[in-house]
């Protein structure tokens, strides 16, 4: 039996929608068991009428929340009643495989760091979302956990990424780019050069330098940057697709005969939204602490949180934190 | 008459696609003078039955390239009889107003600090291209040039930004974003923290963080970064662009349906493509140094070279040089 911590608080549409993604993916995963942390009865009230197994629900009542705009460190130390904080605390003491939220990103990292802790030999934990591409997806290391970052860092993201899409994803072997300024092994700043010397003399499918527009091309299973970069990069493409989805439209309302073959193009599109949906892809890992942790989006509907939790299922199966961590013990006793 | 000082050999049109588009400007505005440096007799032999004011053309000849995948600084140091270098020489003895070049972009910025030379008070010319946004245009500035930055160099990006978009775009009070990983002013990595508190105090209408996905809102006239995130985010957008239509062209072509509905919608696709092509945008600005300096894309046709020669008037109409000079000697002044 897989067992889940799942915030029910955190995210635009909790708790309903998280609820409802819990009982969706309890009545298709038999194999799973739900701890769900909030107010006992506002849980109870959304689950209401619904049929799931209830065997293999507990909810675990906790008064508090943590806001999107509360300076994250503070609000996991002091807010110890906080759902996101009792549901990592029960993490931090082994009582499941994974913790799923789609609260604050900034309390996910620091709670991830301060209450669940890194796994040993890792320097920082990173926030890795899949990205789609022009062949299936590509892992952006780190998306925004670390701000400034040291070389031995983006090694320790390159190790980690490829470790997820070997381990959960079944690819092969990995191919990860380093995010440039450049193709060429002597460009990039003082972090990237260092970082493309480290990644080198790593044990990993290291395929040199990424350039910007080569990201999506589905030349790379997992691309690393600091999470500065990455976290600039994961909200351009959000704006690049919302600023050229915007234009066609403009573009095709402009004329009739446009407007009579957006009407009978609208399938094609409706596909394509689905293809680029968020909520297809789970959400984000939290790699490199010591239980596993996944960042669903903020605005998260049943469906991405059911999606979350079939990752999290998949993860515990392959063992992830535990590769990540034997790994992470191999690379460091390789260096000493 | 203002007098312009175009690279014919760079690019990777050149020379055909460079001349036919000095042809096509020299036709079009009558108060231009064009310097063509190149190999004389290529030169002669693009333009042979080619109709336009021999008065206001004359070519100088250089007998050597700069290839796009040679050290750039090397390459401006050592090859003194390359088109490029002979073209920025002559800029840096006051003989134009504005050199145009299509060649290598690392070779632009190495000419533009080592033979054009800084104007004063300027810390690092940066590299500027307009980007299209929800409304108009949002320039991008540094793209490339400077790799590692200090907060400084970000403020005088700011500036010379600003002054380029209310001098020559004739935007009254142009807003400047510094692009960062959250909207709240203490987000940030050690150098956009700094950068922030500079940038409040500037005698610019600075309206805070820029975070990725409101680059291409329409809220921004001037973004600011330092060059690697630059060019990361500019080739990224080429990436996204090329991604997402191949995901639609996909789509569309997936059904009988679709494929009525895409033939009937093609000229809105058309209109669009012709809004987000860069020939329309002329090149980006290397600001900040002693004469203008304006890097067309590498792919330009004759278009680009003549939008591109197009921009180069306007601006020394303007005087944006002189302009920078002044603000930049007035901003330093205050600080002193």
């Amino acid at each position: 039996m897989y067992k889940l911590i799942i915030d029910a608080m955190g995210g635009d549409h909790a708790p309903q929608a998280i609820i409802d993604g819990v009982v969706m993916a309890l009545r298709e995963y038999a194999d799973i068991f739900v701890y769900l942390v909030g107010k006992q009865e506002v849980i109870d009230h959304c689950l209401q009428n619904q049929e799931y197994d209830k065997e293999r629900l507990e909810i675990v009542d906790a008064r508090d929340e943590i806001e999107m705009a509360e300076p994250p460190v503070k609000a996991v130390r002091t807010k110890k009643d906080a759902s996101m904080v009792v549901g990592m605390q029960m993490a931090a003491e082994g009582k499941g495989d994974v913790f799923i939220t789609a609260g604050s990103t900034g309390a996910v990292v620091a709670g991830g760091t301060l209450i669940i802790r890194r796994a040993p030999q890792v320097f920082r934990p990173a926030l890795a979302p899949r990205l789609p591409s022009a062949k299936g997806g590509v892992l952006l290391i780190d998306c925004g956990a670390n701000i400034d970052c040291k070389p031995a860092f983006l090694q320790q993201f390159a190790i980690m990424g490829s470790i997820y899409m070997k381990t959960v994803m079944g690819i092969e072997n990995p191919r990860v780019g380093l995010i440039n300024n450049g193709a060429e092994e002597e460009k990039g700043n003082s972090l990237t050069k260092e970082a493309y010397q480290l990644l080198k003399t790593s044990d990993i499918n290291f395929v040199g330098n990424a350039e910007g527009r080569d990201i999506l091309s589905g030349n790379y299973d997992v691309v690393v940057c600091d999470g500065f970069v990455g976290n600039v990069l994961m909200k351009f493409m959000e704006g690049c697709a919302t600023f050229l989805f915007g234009m066609i439209k403009e573009e095709l309302l402009s004329s009739t005969r446009t407007k009579i073959g957006a009407a009978l193009a609208k399938p094609a599109f409706s596909d394509l939204k689905k293809k680029l949906d968020y909520t297809e892809y789970g959400g984000a890992l939290l790699l490199g602490t010591n239980t596993g942790v996944i960042k669903a989006h903020g605005s998260s509907n049943a469906k991405a949180i059911k999606n979350a939790i079939r990752q999290a299922r998949e993860f515990t199966k392959m063992e992830l934190v535990e590769k990540i961590k034997q790994e992470l013990t191999t690379a460091q006793k390789e260096i000493e």
